[in-house]
């Protein structure tokens, strides 16, 4: 039923946004969001991380605060001291993510109660 | 150095909302923005999603398909036509989506050029 032409295209109009694809693939990956939500909630340690996001593990966060880090969504500081602190933060990019993350939550309380 | 407490919890106003983390799972899933967005610009034939969608397996966009069909995003209508021709919607739950799809495209162009 399904076949593929050669170099078959729909029309431009209709094409999804390379732009618009790359960042919801981006911002959408598996604990992505719960990250930047809690990190704009105030937390900013680990554990704090950890804890406010039931159902992560440990390796899988920190491969998504790699992965943020890397797209320069979050920066990582570590403080000299004994030990030394690790906190995250969000960058300028990760705080301009602010109305996506209202956008999600407005329709996700009037859509999935 | 990371070790998890039991039933250490963070304080409950940095606890990542349960509503918006489901929601931002649900369309964050590979290729459903892609598919949400597509639609949104007035694909609704299979071919149509596919060809627009750079990428994209047949697999992948049937299996998406089904994902927003169940969760309300989209529906399917088959044409009594010979041979039968099926067609994808937006619902109103999807068309909801709009200020979501705005927003990510708004900081993808400011952020990510």
């Amino acid at each position: 039923m399904i076949s593929r032409k050669k170099n078959s295209t729909a029309p431009p109009d209709l094409q999804v946004c390379e732009t618009f694809h790359a960042a919801i693939e981006l911002i959408g990956k598996r604990w992505s969001g719960a990250v930047i939500s809690v990190l704009m909630k105030g937390a900013n340690r680990f554990k704090d991380l950890r804890d406010s996001i039931p159902g992560v593990s440990d390796r899988l966060l920190i491969e998504r605060l790699k992965d943020l880090e890397e797209a320069g969504i979050i920066s990582r500081t570590v403080l000299p001291s004994r030990p030394p602190q690790v906190t995250y933060n969000l960058t300028d990019k990760g705080r301009a993510l602010t109305p996506v993350l209202e956008a999600i939550s407005t329709w996700g309380h009037a859509w999935n109660k």
